[in-house]
């Protein structure tokens, strides 16, 4: 699959690229700058084995030409990159990894609007894409070290069930059991929650603190 | 400890009121009419070993009698509830179990305060007592029965740290391990995990979906 990565030059969005590269999809980088995406396209070329797929380029350019499309900026940077890719976005998934953080990582931050990120983007792009919210919760720490499994699973909100389930097909393909954590306003939980792990991470001075769902077996 | 369990007449109640009586609490069942009280009294000492100390009254006087009291009422019931007791909470803990559900339970529901149940119910009692939110993702289905673990951590946010130790400890009574998520105000996240629970419980047909913290060893 073609997966755009705005913002993919972050840790988290590379991280998550590096996964899906090693798995076999081809991946673009976007970044404001379009010689910031190449750049960190090459850098991600580096650590890869030889037939693996990744560009880079600004965010326009990487929407365009991708199928799915992974929303990985600073909050604050969330509504002004949106407003950038938003025509071309038309007809493709929106899986936004945005988490909106105060001035306290650690406690849980309200948004003005009373909603999630993920909800602002929907109602910013408007009905010609679907957003679905996902991997909120996984520490960038271990992304780039296959050596290392993702002892986290992925609470993955949005409107469709098809939607949710190729994004638990992209869980899989990054190692992760991705599960279906309800409508896309369940996100502000989702969201809420990387607040209450960076507490965790900093009580018990560790990056990696995650969460499991208990009592299912399967994925889903 | 003594303590008061207001809405113990509940499953949630009931069954954090038999575990901990297990373990050697003194146990006050608190409900709206005293005869409920002691009639729940009645049905958990009969499920109880001998030795085990629980009686059951009013909520007002549960409350007086107690070190320690948990709400665990609906969330329809908390105000009316916590005007009863609150000049007799002075000077106690209160752990609040309280969760608010929407119509669609499955679906996170925001508080027209925008606050946290939690938040309310500290903002209602004022100073006088410190509340400290805990066990709002333990399904109370397998709490009467011993032979069976509950998998599932408990998310603990509160103010005071020593508070939440003291909550921990409660935890590791009733056979479970606590976890410090943080601040009074993280509660929002911990009442909306419960909606993103009941929704897995029923994609899944089960009735114990939980959540474990990953990435630490021991408690806390």
């Amino acid at each position: 699959m073609k997966i755009a990565i705005l913002g993919g030059t972050g840790n988290e969005g590379f991280g998550l690229g590096f996964r899906w590269a090693v798995a076999g999809h081809e991946i673009i980088i976007g970044s404001r700058l379009a010689e910031k995406g190449a750049s960190a396209a090459a850098e991600m070329l580096a650590k890869l084995p030889a037939g693996t797929s990744v560009s880079g380029t600004d965010n326009l350019s990487a929407t365009q030409q991708a199928e799915v499309v992974v929303l990985s900026v600073p909050y604050s940077a969330q509504e002004k990159t949106l407003e950038t890719v938003k025509e071309a976005l038309a007809g493709k998934l929106l899986v936004t990894v945005v988490v909106p953080l105060g001035e306290k990582a650690a406690r849980v931050w309200r948004l003005p609007s009373g909603l999630s990120a993920a909800e602002e983007a929907q109602a910013q792009i408007g009905d010609s894409a679907r957003v679905v919210a996902a991997f909120q919760n996984i520490s960038a720490h271990h992304l780039t070290d296959l050596t290392h499994g993702i002892d986290c699973d992925v609470l993955i909100c949005g409107e469709k069930g098809t939607d949710k389930e190729l994004v638990a097909q992209l869980c899989a393909d990054a190692g992760m059991r991705g599960v279906n954590a309800g409508p896309l306003a369940n996100a502000s939980v989702v969201e809420g929650l990387t607040a209450v792990l960076i507490g965790i991470n900093i009580r018990h001075k560790i990056k990696n603190a995650g969460i499991r769902i208990t009592g299912i077996s399967h994925q889903g």
